[in-house]
């Protein structure tokens, strides 16, 4: 193992395009996942996940809902674990998503809700371990082993498994991931995300702003650069900051905005105005005909369902880069471990 | 209207006790309510708001959860009314919550999720407004005009109002919230406050934290702060606080933990310790057998599942104070406004 600050982040960054089309080999493994459960009257889903996992369920939610139309809900752990609920989660499909599949608390909760009624499928890149065996189906990410504590590659491959078992279930099967391997790809190394290195690099604080699809990276962005740069970031969606935090902006705050495809886009202009308003420095994090008035890290265009597998990819790498310039091993945070266990 | 910074928040935190008071004297409307509600085929439930009444649909949560046993998911609203998803919410109780009843994206939401066959109920303080107008069914909040811009008795008001509900729909029927009024009365103008008010004077980022039932409390004092004192204030779960946000703690953050009876104390024990390893300075609000060891903000003891309504209010006072310490009015929070229109 190298003693190089971030060489294992670095490293599972750039492996992320292998990793992905690794998965896409196997797609075959999600879509008879799927050919199981569409056998169930499944009726609601629940996502149940912690970390940066928990930003892959909250991607897995929207697609729940836009895709399938399905209504679809964050499991809140401590009612069932610690709370000790009698509930009833007949035709409830349970998706429990974690890269090690190690967490008591998830674990105790993926039991208990197949012991309430529901359907339980188990969402990890490790094939042997408690969760997988506490659920009744397992979906492989088939990411290979992840050295850095800053989750990167599984992440992608979580969200891209999501997205096929989602596709699968809707009957599309369609190959618009195949473009996948190639978008991200090519937004590994961007220039533009060094010149954001340097401008950020004593900022004390970070806001960072998505809505719809583009929330979820948003969240897991201002994780990233929280475990690995021990900045004070803070996720929000567009619309909820203009409900009150966004009083709280100064010209002081750099404020990153995700915008996926066109709706979210739309969605977000208004966000944009009212932040840009109050002076705050804003970078945009768009494909090229986002539109937004700001300065910009291009990303290539996907389809917007698609899209947060291709625009976490600067947030990494913006993470990797701000820890390194601040002397900080984003491999080994101070105080973290890779399984992270809460009752 | 009086033009003291600060005097409508103040006046209107003080109201709490006698606006509970007269949501218990009308509950029977709310029984009335869920007597209709229980003749329904009810499976799951929805909740959607923007702002603090999101953290009371989170603390709604919880209780369905846990008292009623039910899955319970918080709508993403763009799903319905950005991407217009088609829905299907037969078996649904769509709880749509909200003080104004103005905001459109949530009215909007609404009437999709009734049309797709959701059983909906407006919560919300304005009985002639389009959210109440659009859903089929009408809990009256009977907090009176509220003034500030950070919303106070409105906020607690809605948390009993769900409770009262929930309470009801399992037919328990209880008087366990009549102890509220004496007990929100208990928790105002608390000296305990006032020291922390000049002991974070000069702090510039808070970070609020809970579990279970505690957590809808660190949530909303985490915007209350944000919105008054303009401090970058960010709420976790003990639990996800763990898995990574725990390594940007150092010793000048001011930590707020938020511990509810006996179980949310015992699932905090272990993160007050965390926290404290890294130097950060910790306050805790928590009733007086609550064992953690760190400066408390004692608050009276009531039954668990009511412990936000009392628990939010030194948190309100310290928001209150720090604004004012700070030359901030609280009433008028700049660039705010007492209804946001999203879409």
């Amino acid at each position: 193992m190298t003693t190089t600050p971030g060489a294992l982040m670095r490293a599972e960054i750039a492996e992320q395009p292998s990793a992905l089309q690794g998965l896409l080999d196997h797609r075959r493994e999600i879509t008879a996942v799927a050919d199981l459960l569409r056998r169930r009257d499944l009726r609601y889903v629940t996502i149940a996940a912690r970390g940066s996992s928990d930003h892959a369920a909250l991607y897995a939610k929207y697609l729940v809902e836009t895709v399938l139309g399905l209504p679809c809900g964050l499991a809140s752990m401590s009612s069932i674990t610690a709370y000790r609920a009698d509930q009833d989660y007949r035709g409830v499909l349970w998706l429990a998503v974690s890269q090690s599949g190690g967490s008591p608390d998830l674990t105790d909760a993926t039991t208990r809700a197949r012991a309430a009624g529901a359907t339980t499928v188990a969402v990890t890149n490790e094939r042997s371990s408690p969760l997988a065996d506490a659920a009744e189906l397992h979906v492989d990410l088939r990411a290979g082993v992840e050295l850095s504590v800053a989750a990167t590659k599984t992440y992608t491959n979580e969200l891209l498994a999501l997205w096929l078992l989602v596709d699968a279930l809707a009957g599309r099967g369609s190959g618009a991931a195949d473009a996948l391997p190639a978008a991200v790809a090519a937004t590994i190394g961007l220039p533009a995300v060094d010149e954001i290195v340097q401008r950020y690099r004593f900022a004390e604080r970070v806001v960072t702003v998505g809505r719809g699809f583009s929330y979820p990276t948003a969240r897991e962005g201002a994780l990233k650069l929280m475990e690995t740069c021990h900045l004070a970031a803070t996720a929000f969606s567009g619309a909820d900051l203009l409900h009150g935090p966004v009083a709280h902006l100064e010209s002081s705050t750099p404020v990153v905005i995700v915008a996926p495809g066109s709706v979210g886009a739309g969605l977000l202009a208004p966000v944009v105005a009212s932040v840009q308003e109050r002076g705050a420095d804003v970078t945009v994090v768009a494909p090229p005909h986002a539109g937004l008035a700001a300065r910009t890290i291009q990303v290539p265009d996907v389809l917007e369902e698609l899209s947060p597998l291709v625009q976490i990819v600067p947030l990494q790498s913006l993470s990797l880069g701000l820890a390194l310039a601040r002397s900080l091993d984003p491999d080994r945070p101070r105080g973290l471990s890779k399984v992270t266990c809460t009752l």
